[in-house]
């Protein structure tokens, strides 16, 4: 506890303001909550796993969830920008599906409220997995006869409706959790699990004020209701060197959503956890490393210029955060059987 | 053995000619030999299977061997042909990755004498990983500080080649193999493994004369050195009705790679194991059920019109050659650190 009470006094004397206190550091639950509506059952979470890996539910038959939020990689690309169906390029940079069920909302611009509705959300994307709309691409999990055993284990007889998809692909995500980082060992008490860098870093991290919005156990904020978000200007010092650079100013964020002047450039407070693997950075994926990330955020969110030291600890802090992978076997598909389908390809 | 007995004998009455011995039933060995310079070893099978499956080797970063050789399905992508980089289509379907250890050659046309020089072929292929060539491929492998650790492991210090990188992959492709199959547990000695229907089945198939060309464990033929291939003439009656139909005379097969007259029509005979699950068939993809190709190789290659009652009992065989997948899980693989690749997207 000794270096946890020296954070918050480090904190204090910074005067940095922050919605919880930088001595509340928390471990990554090993279990996710799920709504009421949609508890997570073993059924459940092996068909999710299968719709969420199986590529033939867009347009050209070759993008599934798993290929934009690659569990193979930090739950992303490891890109700026995804890449949808036909070379055709998102918006913005994937999220991690990783720990992504200690969001209380979804998308850059949090306009999921769950899991379970974000999942309907890049079927029908153009630029994503291009359908028709979300009924086209049930239809074609109907045709696959296979699947059928699977939503009757899971919801019962005839369940094979959107609804039930999307609330078996939330329920494999709310599975993705990688606990046991050495930043969860070290608050956990084994005062070795960290370097004395990485400890170093956690004190900076704290007392510069990122855990003013990086906060709780999986560094995105406080607790919020399913469905609330947690949402914070980016960039905040719009005089930043780093927001002409980086073209900062150029997506409006939840505005696009809500239509309000208020929620321009505000964006969801992304999870921190094994960030060291979701290389580039930002909505916009513009910069490229975790160090020049640091000093961005530094810059543009708390007006603080970070000199080449303190942005290593940070690092090196933020590598902590790294935790373990839960194995991920591959699932079975059932076959397309008896036809293929009329997949889009290049004219 | 009555059964094989009687099936030999059913054979002997057709009156068809046959490489092997009808009664000759084998069954899938559980592992796969390995040329003597690419000894399997657990080092490059995890470092194989983490290149098969990792798409950043392509132009988008978008298709990884699994795109199409998809080992959550039959091995293969379900599709008349597979899609590349860009939604572009190949000109053949993808070949089952399950038990192609058990060929002597590799592709529809046997141009690769082994599964490593097959490896090499996709990644520069410009409609299906798109990479300028494979040295180009290779120095985005090496551009990802994560793998140097695994090609140490499985090969030593100084590793990262392209052959070393075809290597690894081709381990791990020698570990794809789908045992304990009904027809298996039928010819170890379990009579009530397959169906009545099923056996009744493998007795027409023999009877038919199927076992010409389809003998052997994997029904690829009879074993052959490395590199040598068992390639059959397809269609051999081109004025069966289904030439036209199917548009089997557009693809002059062998002769591509070797330009010999004699190699025109020439395809590599492909294993019938798991042959209910890779849908649509043959090197076109062209005949979308099992029934219909079962249909066309009768009239095509051994000029006989089955009834339904053969073919049906045929497909029951077939059925049988599905075996069992072993699990697969996935890698976890090393992030892109500290900046992106410049992936190719659409204009």
């Amino acid at each position: 506890m000794q270096t946890l009470r020296r954070c918050g006094l480090a904190l204090a004397l910074a005067g940095a303001a922050s919605l919880v206190s930088a001595a509340d550091w928390q471990t990554l639950p090993e279990q996710a909550p799920a709504p009421a509506d949609n508890p997570t059952t073993p059924a459940k979470v092996e068909l999710g796993k299968m719709l969420y890996m199986d590529p033939r539910f867009s347009s050209t038959g070759t993008v599934s969830c798993n290929t934009c939020h690659n569990v193979m990689l930090g739950g992303d690309d490891n890109r700026p920008a995804a890449m949808g169906v036909h070379g055709q390029m998102g918006g913005r940079s994937a999220p991690t599906v990783w720990n992504s069920a200690f969001s209380s909302v979804q998308f850059w611009d949090g306009r999921a409220p769950s899991l379970e509705e974000q999942a309907k959300g890049p079927v029908a994307n153009p630029v994503e997995m291009g359908m028709e709309d979300v009924e086209v691409a049930m239809n074609r999990v109907r045709q696959i006869p296979g699947y059928k055993a699977y939503f009757d284990k899971a919801f019962g007889p005839d369940s094979m409706s959107v609804d039930n998809a999307a609330k078996a692909v939330a329920a494999y995500e709310r599975t993705l959790i990688t606990p046991n980082s050495a930043y969860d060992r070290y608050v956990n008490g084994d005062k070795k699990a960290m370097t004395e860098q990485q400890v170093r870093g956690m004190n900076t991290f704290a007392a510069t004020g990122c855990t003013a919005c990086h906060s709780g156990a999986a560094f995105n904020g406080p607790t919020m209701p399913a469905g609330s978000g947690f949402f914070m200007k980016f960039p905040t010092f719009s005089d930043s060197e780093y927001v002409g650079k980086y073209g900062l100013m150029k997506d409006l964020g939840r505005f696009d959503v809500t239509k309000k002047d208020a929620d321009k450039h505000l964006f969801k407070v992304p999870t921190l956890r094994n960030v060291a693997l979701t290389a580039p950075y930002f909505h916009n994926g513009a910069v490229r490393t975790l160090d020049e990330a640091v000093k961005v955020m530094a810059s543009t969110q708390l007006n603080k210029e970070l000199n080449a030291e303190d942005t290593a600890d940070i690092v090196a802090f933020l590598s902590a955060l790294t935790g373990e992978f839960p194995a991920q076997t591959l699932p079975q598909l059932p076959p397309t059987e008896g036809w293929a389908f009329e997949y889009s390809a290049q004219k």
